[in-house]
């Protein structure tokens, strides 16, 4: 049993259902029937009018939001550990034409107001500085932490009253949700957030993430982020393929139900070790300290998972699992020596 | 009965068998067996050493491939009506961060040795001028034309002279050996080629072509050409689906099958109006005179196909018709008025 | 006695004294006086309210406004023998980020309403094709041919017809006005002129151009123009002394003193061959038929110039001459072989 | 008497005389007498061969050495502070075309090999993360102080290690030379430096700073950038009046002479209030303590200077200055109750 990454999981199985019920002939690209539902599934979900895309991955969704929202001349707010900053061998750089990512601290790669309004402040309107003009935070957070509603709202109305574009990498946003139990709106376009990555791979889809706008601004910025997926190479040509799995996900929330047996198990773990946790355990990763030692013996009885630096390990649960299913793993780490 | 486009067809069968096939659990990005097989897939069908990459679109394959072999201040040799001309929305601009195409006429969308020298002449080598460093053709051409072998070579053979990349789309590729009945090898590295973008989804694919490099520098192209991919967010978290697909394609020559039966389609239909074709049908593309009132009468028949431009339309047969399928409409399209 | 271009010639001694007086301390950039007085000066010059900046150079000029006119993904009309295609090694391509330059033919390096409307007739309004966002002109142009002011209307009322920003490359625009005899506004704003590259340094000056825009987004452009011009390293901390020549060829109508002198000196060429004459002498160029011999022959006696391919030779004449001056090469050309 | 900048100093008398000395006709671009100089002249000074360009401001000289040293996907380390980093509106973003900034912490805005080495062990050699390829330091610091020889070596052997182009913004370059007593080659090539940044504006020029290369591949760099040199806009059509100034800056040793007087003053100011310094005074820059009322009070007294946030204040000194033209100031500063 594998614990790496919740990319390393098959596809689940309603995904791969819908997948063969668009082999059909259609038109190509977005024209067909399935990409013309994407806007009004989305907007039912998030209870307002929702622009949405597919496109192929997660570094494809949060570069083209952030080049909709940051001039090449302008800064992104983000955290210094966030994927935007460091796994994604510079693909908001590169999208945006060398806007100035802005790395802050935080804990458990969260940002708080403080932190973001401190490096505002230090920032000259004249030429010779690059404005801040984005904001981009992860939920949940590299660390599995979940941002609250309020959380959201306070780095909103910051990014309002700085007149920044606000961004959500939502590579797990099914998993904050299914944490938080509130409604996808309380903690995206309610809380102020402008443009969101809503992961779906990662949740037992195949191929193709959705990137949403929301606000005034959402059509405009809809239009342009078109012209950046075509021009970056991220427009299908069978493009239904895509937009029938992420309709699938929506479809009686799937997303949800997943999420919440990922996170379940992610919990059951968790109770397991309470002291090695290195991180409040939120969603669906855990980060445990793990001796070298106890990693071999571990994976000598069949469970893998990665390394995280020297002496610790990250645990990753997906949607193929509950707290069942990883009741086995769960024994073996407590039966650990503290 | 359609004839639009390639793209708007189903995915054939075995391609969706090696997607369920695939379905299972292993590491992500390109960690996996399949995308591991893939070198050597392609090595075997061309005779060389040849490094190969999945990417998520033709337009990414061609600008991937410009990016590696043209830097920002050079010039890429291209059709005026190439699709990387005019139908990427600037996708190697992209990529090449601003690197000047420079469209060159000739009959069919193909180029010549003729008309590629000239312009080569015309550059200064100072450093006011973009130095060319690109050549970029299309096989089968924009207009559904093959290059022969000798004339692959023989711009290949100018691109060496003058120390340029060559680069060919090849999202027809499969239609163009079928149509010449020659070793892939022939067109390519032999001919000089150094980056092909090898199509599958016309050709019966749901996602993903494959960007293939040949020769000394096949291995640093292709080292940079993975960072692209993960810079341009093409390097999908569950990349096994892709490679699956384009091995199923290579697997007993499925490409080549696909391709000889979209041929012999478009060949059935070329016979029956020999005197309205505005172009020789080489592959699976007709371009054919065709007034409004013809077009309307044909479509109120059941066959739809798109307008080119006044008095003219393209039809695109595909994998799955064969000469056989399509005999209704060529019927149809003998039966109108000379 | 040089005729190879008007970068070759010294500086004219009004501008020189310029740059004495502004051998003073001030503040940095663009914070000192001589800059402050750039917007009102031009203002005044072309009797509407002018943003202006002073840059490095033309291509900067020429750069920097097509930045602020065309997005990224947007397409570039432009003359194929344009300044801007052929001769900054893609500088347009670097500061738009890859934006799509679209050459088109005309005599005399001159575009006509006809040529460009039916480009733009070619352009599908869809994310596949680069949709046309900027128009450029050089006036005068590459081949010495001057738009009169009711030409650069017609191409200013298509720019506007097709919502295209209007630049113009002004590198020789003081020879322009010195043909027409017109006002400056009547081949710009008047004309729809949105941006204009006002050339000095051919003109007498020693480092500095103007970037001037016209119109209700001015000031937009203008504001979005400097964040380009430092980003691009183009904000001289010594902004000063570019700013005092400006103002000096401004001064007393110096700018069109000096243009009348080489245009003056140029024509005197041309009535002594005008059988020559490849293309009609409206400035200060003349593009003459000219055997290697003949060539060899004038070289001897102390006239020098660049060839122009085989047969052809370029004369450049500049604001320290005029006909007088140039008399001597008149006759040593009026006295070869006709 | 101001201490804004050394950018508010008027020119010194050597390099205008040297303006008008070039004030001749040449040939344009960099083809003339005195651009065919910089090589020897920097060759002689530096003690090995080097490669000299011309350009137009300090930032376009950082930002071109560091296109030429690090690829589009590659990282730049450098201090927080730097100027690179803060103060150069991303141009570094726009001439790399997006390759990530790596901001470091470090006292006095300099670098030490271990916040150095600490970052790079971080960074995983896969396509996720953005591989470190070049290091920037700034000698004199961004805060006035001084790297040694041996510790520009240990970065530099850090910087060969693991294969980071290694580059130096020397905007006070002569000042840290001055203040050190060293040889040129001492904190450049000879400690691993391959790009200098070489200021001579602030130290008395008008306008154009030298880049500068050195080592196996500087002939390489040097021609990659001087293609960037024409691409962004710095390649002037006038360059011998560039060229000459530099070249005055050499002669005789002025460019040491210059940054003499200046540290001299510095010094002099320096040792006026010792207790209100926040760094060592090493180079031409005082940054002191200093309250709102104080600063009030010089200003009525007739200095001028720019505040540093609150409580604090910067004073550069200048090559127009000396200990004893900066006495008055001293003696006003020494006269504040402590």
């Amino acid at each position: 049993m594998h614990f790496f990454s919740d990319n390393a999981t098959p596809v689940c199985p309603q995904v791969m259902a819908a997948i063969a019920a668009a082999d059909q002939a259609d038109h190509g690209y977005d024209g067909d029937r399935w990409s013309a539902r994407l806007d009004s599934a989305f907007s039912a979900l998030f209870e307002t009018e929702v622009k949405a895309l597919w496109v192929a991955t997660g570094t494809a969704a949060n570069s083209i939001a952030l080049a909709t929202l940051c001039p090449p001349y302008g800064g992104i707010l983000a955290h210094e550990e966030a994927h935007i900053v460091i796994d994604e061998c510079g693909a908001p750089g590169f999208f945006t034409h060398g806007a100035t990512i802005m790395p802050l601290p935080g804990d458990g790669a969260k940002l708080t107001p403080d932190t973001v309004a401190a490096k505002l402040k230090t920032i000259r309107p004249d030429v010779h500085q690059s404005p801040a003009r984005a904001l981009s935070i992860t939920q949940a957070s590299e660390y599995g932490r979940v941002y609250l509603p309020a959380e959201v709202a306070a780095l909103g109305d910051l990014a309002r009253a700085y007149g920044l574009g606000f961004h959500m990498d939502g590579a797990r946003f099914a998993n904050a949700v299914a944490c938080l139990g509130c409604a996808p709106a309380d903690i995206t376009w309610r809380a102020g957030v402008d443009a969101l990555s809503f992961g779906c791979v990662k949740n037992g889809g195949m191929v193709g993430e959705a990137l949403l706008f929301f606000g005034p601004q959402a059509e405009v910025r809809a239009e342009d982020a078109k012209r950046w997926r075509k021009r970056s190479g991220h427009l299908f040509s069978k493009g239904r393929y895509l937009a029938a799995q992420i309709l699938a996900m929506l479809e009686g929330d799937l997303w949800l139900a997943n999420a919440r047996a990922a996170n379940a198990a992610a919990r059951a773990l968790a109770q397991a070790i309470p002291a090695r946790l290195l991180h409040p355990v939120e969603a669906n990763e855990l980060f445990v300290r793990l001796t070298a030692d106890e990693a071999a013996q571990l994976r000598t009885r069949g469970f893998d998972f990665y390394d995280w630096g020297d002496g610790a390990a990250r645990l990753v649960t997906n949607w193929a699992q509950d707290a069942a299913a990883v009741a086995p793993f769960a024994a073996a780490l407590a039966a650990l020596d503290p």
